[in-house]
């Protein structure tokens, strides 16, 4: 038992990294395209990689953040900057968008569970949970793009994203309240985010939009 | 005397509901004429709504936020945002928005002595008071405005709106600090930055512009 | 000794106030161009002269905000608001964004040295008190240049002005770690921090650009 544990907490921690590097290579491609400097570039991967879950800790008032608690993400982040920008050609970045969708739609669901997780535990309802799930996920690449001045992607390419979250973190809370164990709460969560996501993205499912 | 004081309490509860529901309307069209997804526009809607409170409670640093004390303004929101979707066309844009001119400017007046009671409250000096009450009133608008990637319309459409909460703010500081009872500071800010918002609004006011 | 710690705090409290007028007047020329009205030009001037403490504060968790303490620099900044409203012209920006390079670089480096200190002293790693540092020097100038709905100039502009607070953050961690007194660490930080800028803007520095 104790085995498998030690076998969940290393996928999960894989799932993390991977994602949290996902993340970042969004903010550098983005920061790239828009031609900022060195600056810039490291900026925005931060703010990819870390916004989503500093702002839910500034709104449940948490601290330390968790990258005060894992100094070595920042260091990891920061090294993942400057590798990409010795390394990494405009050429590649459509394939490397390719590549990260999977860790990116992993770590959605992670970060969308570690979210609602929070906020459960700090006795907040459900719905709010559910919203500092989606924060988690998705205002990294919010607070990315408004540093590089454009309108967010998750608000405006009529993909499903966020939505898949909400969906992720309802599937938690109801898994919360019916005293299911942690790792089956994470898991279901995730499951659903990234399943969610997948065939969005598989089935090229778009949004609804305003009628005009 | 107490049946006035119930009568003055839903007055006010009926001026809250009003003016959250004009603030994310206003959310919502915008994110409609930026062509944002279901979920931009839900967003959009929900910063409108709650930006403005919930940046001052992180600045004077005061939880739960009120949308968590009152999760049925959440799913309120929520709703008119999904309705609006569903019934509002283009062509109503201009009718609604002069519709809820109104509304808008006794909820600016509410916010702001929302926000200056806050901070008077916590013994902060009367300028920290009513700079509150005007980031109450306004920065949800501002939050709006900058993820629709537009320059924020309170800083740029040259028409009195933040001013307006100011002075009322500082009408609130002063009966405050007179001691008058708490229904009477609260009228007396609504009343003024709703008078002086609904007379700019009427001859045409404009702010001063910088000389060139 | 003590003559000399009266006059070592007199110059200090000279270059924060020179420094916050100079990234107040930032603000406000970056909102003239921009075509602001009155509120629009006060407000991004806040936001460049106080946007940087107040987010390093936030994510600290530390009140009351310094603007708080010291009233007197709100009234202060307002004021430098009208003043340049009323004398300021389109003309005089060239010649004042000259002038107040120095002042600016001064001030990055104190409110670089102010952040770093903060961070440690609430027992935080040193990479965390140097981003703290960076935060504080750089962020009012980002919250400025988002509101304005421009591009950071900070992360675009590929001159050195982050990285020189970062190289100063260190030498405050360094100098903070062996000991020393805290005006030699302050001084340090200032020297390196400002100095390292002036080289740049001399020897016209530019940051790498990402290789296309």
């Amino acid at each position: 038992m104790n085995g498998v544990q030690h076998w969940g907490e290393g996928v999960r921690l894989l799932v993390e990294i991977a994602a949290t590097a996902a993340f970042a290579l969004s903010g550098v491609m983005d920061a790239a395209r828009k031609r900022l400097d060195a600056v810039g570039v490291c900026v925005v991967g931060f703010l990819a990689a870390f916004g989503g879950g500093t702002l839910r800790d500034l709104l449940l008032d948490q601290r330390p953040f968790f990258w005060v608690r894992h100094v070595d993400m920042l260091w990891g982040v920061l090294g993942l900057c400057v590798l990409a920008m010795l390394l990494l050609r405009h050429r590649h970045f459509e394939l490397t968008e390719k590549a990260i969708q999977w860790p990116d739609a992993l770590g959605l669901g992670l970060f969308a569970a570690a979210g609602t997780h929070e906020a459960l535990a700090a006795g907040l309802p459900g719905i709010v949970a559910v919203l500092m799930g989606v924060i988690t996920g998705v205002f990294g690449g919010v607070l990315r793009d408004v540093v590089c001045n454009e309108i967010p992607t998750a608000f405006s390419d009529h993909r499903p994203y966020a939505v898949c979250a909400f969906a992720g973190g309802w599937v938690y809370v109801a898994l919360w309240h019916s005293a299911a164990p942690g790792w089956a709460a994470l898991l279901g969560c995730v499951l659903i985010t990234a399943g969610l996501r997948a065939l969005a993205l598989w089935r090229n499912w778009r949004l609804p939009a305003w009628q005009a």
